[in-house]
């Protein structure tokens, strides 16, 4: 896959993924760009320069910034790693998400997850938008540092969550309030798509229901937004 | 200009904005629809049925899920008017939006700000997105509830705001905790755009910098999702 953007590409050579090559950009002369080609270098990645034009071709966006690697496509976390990883952890913390099909909205709770320190995120192999080079670019990279797995079925998977302790709350309007939940210990927050939120046999999974008090007329949150104050409110209580 | 989406015309016949027309697809059977289209008629709504070829041309990403409603342009609210309706205000709160030029982003910082009961919200008439057709819809009709004003330098703004005794926090990545932060009283958040974050000059105007802990190796949130969890942290404390 390709991983595209400045901030994307400094983040994939921190990591131990195959990365085949990095195509920067000529003319690429600020310290932050100098400063990841040398890098780059220095840990013996195959660095090749080339027009704008090669670049733009690479990406229908052209918003790569000067820079694009390759590499094997995104490895998902086996789902029973995931599982294993996190049992018996004292403060586990999952996230499983319903029905994205946003890319944006999916490389943008992707990067909650990741500055949380989340353990791990699950998604549906079906019905949601997967990890894709642009997920990837609006991540800005926090996918390589993320444990993501993918399953057929998002009950069973949380099934499975709850055998290990793990108490799962459903983000969703008309729930108990999130500030006077106790969300410490082992925790899975569950976050819906959208349009449908989270399925409703998949809620009835859940051991309850959790939400953040509104004030407004709408009252409508961007997924990865409510995901993103479910999850620090989470880490606020933790520490 | 046109408002776009089932769910941003619902939110949109409740306020008192001047709708021209509103363009309902054919075949839209579903009970979501027709009482929408039965309360808009009601309210005394010129509404007129059209193929889904007319929608289209209408919009040009086609996600109008059968309802384009035509108003008059959107309205801002003049930065004095802003003030003085926060003037005196014991819990007054408003959110400044330094160069936030994604419309995504800015759609999403509005609902934010309309679902946590923020006063107002106030952008730059340069380097920033503008309320326009598809930022509306992002928003999900939220721009119809909430105070936003434009203003051609957010410093002499913030000035402006610190004026009224409003204590003013930038938030950004190298500040105080925000959970150890006290964020009652007359409050106004400054939040900056992806690349650049806070101007640095109108971050010297701040009366701090304010920062969301982050656990991960990338630590960088998407705008909204940060704005989001600073604005509800500030929600919760003045609970």
């Amino acid at each position: 896959m390709k991983v595209i953007g400045k901030n994307a590409v400094a983040e994939l050579i921190k990591t131990d993924k195959t990365v085949d090559k990095i195509l920067v950009m000529n003319g690429m002369r600020d310290d932050a760009s100098r400063s990841l080609v040398k890098e780059a270098k220095n840990r013996g990645y195959k660095v090749q320069f080339a027009e704008k034009a090669v670049l733009d071709k690479e990406c229908e966006s052209k918003r790569h910034q000067g820079f694009i690697a390759f590499t094997s496509d995104f490895v998902y976390t086996e789902f029973e790693d995931l599982l294993s990883s996190v049992a018996g952890k004292e403060n586990a913390f999952l996230v499983v998400a319903d029905g994205i099909e946003d890319p944006h909205n999916l490389g943008s709770i992707i990067r909650v997850c990741e500055c949380a320190g989340v353990d791990g995120l699950v998604i549906g192999k079906h019905r949601s938008a997967q990890v894709t080079d642009s997920v990837m670019r609006i991540s800005e990279g926090s996918a390589n540092h993320l444990k993501i797995s993918r399953v057929v079925n998002l009950n069973n998977a949380i099934e499975k969550i709850k055998d290990l302790g793990i108490w799962v709350y459903a983000l969703e309007l008309g729930g108990s309030d999130i500030y006077k939940s106790d969300l410490r210990g082992k925790l899975c927050l569950v976050i819906g798509g959208e349009d449908t939120g989270v399925n409703k046999l998949t809620k009835q999974k859940c051991d309850g229901v959790i939400t953040i008090p509104m004030n407004g007329k709408v009252n409508s949150l961007n997924a990865s937004v409510a995901l993103g104050v479910g999850v620090f409110e989470a880490v606020r209580q933790r520490n």
